[in-house]
């Protein structure tokens, strides 16, 4: 059966159109801990940029870069009011490497699957390597 | 049910040992269109350098640098023979790279929910805003 709902049409749009330059961006903003941290915590509610500097040991303006570089991959919204800087994860852009993951889950899969029979055999108890030849040669 | 498979063992067990070191370097290789493409073409089965370097619009140096960097992150692997050096896509790491985004997949789906509904919404054909009051004025 086909999908057409709209989260499906949205979705395959923005794996065929999605720019090189949008997943540069979304790649290179998860490749560092801080920026993996600040979106962690994100995920639990808005904070200001002075709440989400405080757990990191580095100085306020290193924070503030890696919270524009999580907004230049637009997984991060500012929100400004009056001298407040509030931050909102935007985690929509996580679907598109997500798509971009999905076309290598079968080769990866693959490799999980060899592994599953390797350790099942290694699980299994030892047995005779031919048990019916074995049984053969009984007097 | 849980499911209590090698598999899953496994998965979990790469999650929540997984060094932050190593997610850096799968998502800094991941973050060039280069080397997205070099991927994308190991999928399809083993190349050695030049083959891979001959349609990256660039040097032979560039583009085995773009290499060396995708070895780093484990998501390629040279195979030395004599001067061959074939590659071979490894693609497990991204599983872990996977595993990562997996933690995010809530907030981006109920994003897409509120964007179907919307959708269907737009969609559905317009309808007088409140009928009832507007039959209530007629004479």
């Amino acid at each position: 059966m086909v999908d057409n709902s709209p989260r499906v049409a949205i979705l395959n749009h923005m794996v065929q159109n999605r720019s090189s330059r949008t997943l540069d961006r979304i790649f290179h903003a998860l490749a560092h801990p801080a920026r993996r941290a600040i979106l962690h915590r994100l995920a639990r509610g808005e904070q200001n940029l002075t709440q989400l500097a405080a757990p990191l040991r580095m100085s306020f303006p290193a924070a503030s870069k890696h919270v524009r570089v999580l907004e230049r991959a637009r997984l991060v919204r500012r929100l400004v009011s009056g001298r407040t800087h509030l931050c909102r994860i935007e985690a929509r852009p996580l679907a598109e490497a997500d798509a971009w993951l999905e076309t290598y889950r079968r080769i990866w899969e693959q490799n999980f699957d060899r592994l599953d029979e390797l350790l099942e055999e290694m699980k299994s108890p030892q047995k005779p390597t031919n048990p019916q030849s074995a049984k053969g040669k009984q007097p």
